[in-house]
């Protein structure tokens, strides 16, 4: 595998992450991941724009953005991925410097890394349903940074994991705030539920993807938390995400979501969203 | 400088962290700061235990705690330590394998890096107090864990030092917890307050040691967090930490703790603090 490393094209072999770097030290940097259908780039620059908002919340100063683009496409290419369904994964981190939770002086060389990750769509998953379990919600009230300080959300999903489940879903304060690493919406009476965009959820992309297919569709969405005490009262709940595009939950936590399979509605935005999908795979 | 990098004593340019190791995507990996007073380790056994403490807490399968004290006190004696005044720096991470939440499946090898810096005590603060500043406590949930997921400390000590401040006390939910990376206590009437060890702070070392002085000292310790509205109330107000030792806070965003100057409880403990250290470096 052939990743991009701090300006060069390189065998992830090859790649040494200094131990001065801030990302090993404190988590200080931040990532994203794009799916990768077949070479199309899905919402790339979504995830740009989100990239570059979570960097300007850090105070990470890179300016190489616009260059991304074609890093990645250079990437695909040099590793045959135009034949591969993948992810491409990015993380910049403020870079190197002698550890202090200060700053430090100067301008700093942030590490930028990128690979590219072959996956197996999970199919089964995607048609027949997961199983979710509610898990404590104990992250930082930064949520809205798509850092890599992940403790908190690896901790919750393994606990899910534990419990049988693919997926764990976040209670905080007496709300269902997300899915441990994708969005969350619930279906009642043939319109949507979520948690509103804010400090307490990372602004999915995918997300923004479902509120322009429901604009289209003339399906209503209501932002508002879910409490854990009405969630099986919803007709439908399914989590989004640049993995498993949307996937219905049909249990949580043993007891059955709705009747059971797949609602009427997420199948529907499945549909919808597999087409933009075709159409993105068209064009490119 | 040569350092310990999984397993070898090695010079520290040469180290290699993989781009799979999850401190580095996840933060997911614990550390430990210990003093080394010209070659007399403070405290080690404290700091270990703590260690194993925050291993248990992630489920990170480290078994060679026992064999730290050994290889910290061959890097040392490498690095010529015995002449400086300097800290250990320990990180263990879960160790490499491919990006995922989930843990990875079968025994995985933790990451183990050590190395020393050399430090010049900021005898000024000691001895005339710092300025502190208040700051949101925007962390997680389990700030007993002394994890690498250290983005909520730098944010807010940055806060701290744009504010002009050597350090920021950490506020959430109306009440003080401690500060950025340092203990924090309170004196009123010649009485010590403390927040109560939970889930909100590290049980940071140094006050252990503070807990075993007061009690020497006949000095009241009471477990009860200070709000801040009432922090200007208090006789005197000083943080401790590996570095640092103790210091007096002198002023708080611009207003004077007592009469601004070091407190007699604060200046009695350092006396006695001194004496420990100097005690250790006398067995050693």
């Amino acid at each position: 595998m052939t990743v991009f490393y701090n300006g060069n094209f390189i065998a992830k072999k090859d790649v040494k992450i200094s131990p001065d770097d801030r990302g090993f030290l404190f988590g200080d940097g931040v990532y994203e991941v794009v799916r990768s259908y077949f070479g199309c780039l899905f919402m790339f620059n979504e995830h740009i724009n989100r990239l570059n908002y979570s960097l300007k919340q850090l105070n990470i100063n890179f300016k190489y953005s616009e260059r991304l683009e074609n890093i990645v496409r250079e990437l695909i290419e040099i590793n045959d991925f135009e034949k591969k369904d993948g992810v491409v994964y990015l993380q910049i981190t403020r870079g190197c410097a002698p550890r202090s939770l200060k700053y430090p002086e100067g301008e700093l060389e942030p590490t930028v890394y990128i690979t590219l990750n072959e996956i197996n769509p999970d199919y089964y998953s995607y048609k027949y349903g997961i199983k979710a379990s509610l898990v404590d919600d104990i992250r930082w009230q930064r949520c809205d940074i798509k850092s890599v300080n992940l403790l908190a959300n690896v901790i919750a999903h393994n606990q899910a994991v534990e419990k049988g489940s693919k997926i764990g879903l976040f209670v905080k304060n007496g709300i269902i705030t997300e899915g441990t690493h994708v969005g969350l919406f619930g279906v009642k009476d043939n319109e949507l539920i979520t948690h509103p965009s804010d400090n307490q959820i990372l602004p999915s992309i995918t997300r923004g993807v479902i509120f322009n297919l429901c604009n289209k569709l003339n399906i209503t969405i209501t932002e508002q938390a879910i409490r854990p005490e009405n969630v099986y009262n919803l007709d439908e709940l399914f989590i989004v995400g640049t993995s498993p595009e949307i996937a219905p939950v049909i249990f949580l936590d043993n007891k059955k979501m709705g009747n059971g399979t797949p609602g009427t509605i997420t199948v529907m935005l499945q549909q919808a969203f597999s087409k933009l999908i075709r159409d993105c795979q068209k064009i490119q």
